[in-house]
C-alpha cells in the first residue's frame, strides 16, 4: 500500500490525497506536523534531504517527492493526463507555474498568516508577496475567461494543482472579488466526481 | 520551424537552447531583454500572460512557456527522459526541485547581483536567499556524493535543468567550494555530447 507522509493543512499535500481519491487508490495517512520539525528528523531526511511533505512513499518502499512530480506519477496513463502531447505539455506548463509563480506567493503567506500565526513577524515579506500573488491569480483569470479548464477541455492535473491553495487563498489574505472566471472554475473543479475537500 | 524567445544570459532559457542542441533541433532565437521590458509588451503578453521567457513557438504557431514544461515536451520519446516510470518521476522530481527550491534563490540572486546589476538595492533579499540557496545545494551534493547523474545512471532532463543556474551559481555570490561532488557532476555534465556553453 502507499503511505504518505503529510500535513492535513497543506495544500501541497492536498494535491495528493485529492488524486488518490479520485484514482480511487487506497494509502495510509502518516501525519507529519512541520511546525514542530516532524520533517527535519534524520529518519524523514534520510527519504527526503530536502526536507519537504508531501513524501510519497510506493508500495515497494521507494520514496518520491515533490507534489506536482508524484501527481504526474500517479496519473500516468488515467483522464488526469492528456494524451495529445501539445496539451500535455500546456498542463505540465500549468503545473510549473503553479509551483513557481503561485505557491511561492499564496501559500507562503497563507502559511505565514493562518498556519504559523506570524503574520506580524512577516508583515514585510507578506507585503512583498502581496502584488505577486494578485499577478498569478490575475493570469489564471485571464486564461479562464476562454477555457473551462486549464489544460483543454477536460478537468486535469493542471487543475488539481492550482486548486490547492487558490481555494483558500483568502487565508493568505487574498480577495478573490476581482477574479469572477477563477470563481467559476473553483466550483467546476468542486462538481468532479470523488472531490473531497482538504479537510477531509 | 521552432522559435524561441529568449535571452542569452538566462540559465531557465539556457536549458532550453542547450537541449535543443544535443536534440539537434534546428530553431529561430527570438532575443528577448526583458531588463528593458520586451517579455510584457502586449504583444508577448497574448502568447505569454505570465510575460516570461523562455516562450517556445512551435512549427504550427501554438506557444509553451515554463522552461522545464518545454524541456518535457521536446525531450519526449528521447535518451534525455527515462522510460522506468519511477525514474522517471525521480527525474520530474528533480525539475520542480529546481524551479522551487534552487531557483528561486541562486538564479534570482544571480540576476540581481550579475545581471541587473542590483546589489545594493536588494542587498536584504539577497542575504535572506543565501541559506536557502546554499541549502538546495547541500541537498545536490548529499544526492550527487551516491549518484553520477541526478535520476538514476544516465544523463537526463534533470541534469540539465539543475546544470544551467548551477554552474554559474558563483555569479549569484554562491561558492562551490565546499560542494566536490556538485563540481564533480558539473565536469560530467560538461563532457556529454554536443554540449554548449550559455553563451554559445
Amino acid at each position: 500500500m502507499y503511505r504518505l507522509f503529510e500535513m492535513g493543512d497543506s495544500g501541497n499535500c492536498y494535491k495528493v490525497r485529492l488524486l488518490l481519491n479520485q484514482l480511487d487508490i487506497a494509502y495510509e495517512r502518516i501525519p507529519t506536523n512541520i511546525l514542530v520539525g516532524e520533517s527535519r528528523t534524520d529518519e524523514f531526511l534520510e527519504l527526503n534531504p530536502n526536507g519537504r511533505v508531501p513524501l510519497l512513499i510506493l508500495p515497494d518502499g521507494r520514496p518520491l517527492a515533490e507534489s506536482n512530480a508524484i501527481l504526474l506519477m500517479l496519473a500516468e496513463g488515467s483522464g488526469f493526463i492528456q494524451t495529445d502531447a501539445y496539451e500535455r505539455a500546456v498542463m505540465t506548463q500549468w503545473l510549473f507555474f503553479e509551483q513557481y509563480s503561485h505557491e511561492p506567493f499564496i501559500a507562503t503567506n497563507r502559511f505565514w498568516i493562518h498556519i504559523a500565526g506570524e503574520a506580524e513577524e512577516y508583515a514585510d515579506r507578506i507585503a512583498l508577496n502581496e502584488p505577486r500573488g494578485y499577478q498569478a491569480l490575475s493570469v489564471m483569470e485571464t486564461h479562464l475567461s476562454e477555457v473551462d479548464f486549464f489544460a483543454g477541455a477536460t478537468y486535469s492535473l493542471a487543475d488539481i494543482a492550482l486548486y490547492a491553495y487558490t481555494h483558500v487563498a483568502d487565508e493568505g489574505g487574498f480577495s478573490l472579488d476581482g477574479f469572477p472566471s477563477v470563481r467559476a472554475w473553483l466550483e467546476r473543479v468542486r462538481a468532479q466526481p470523488r472531490h473531497i475537500p482538504m479537510t477531509a
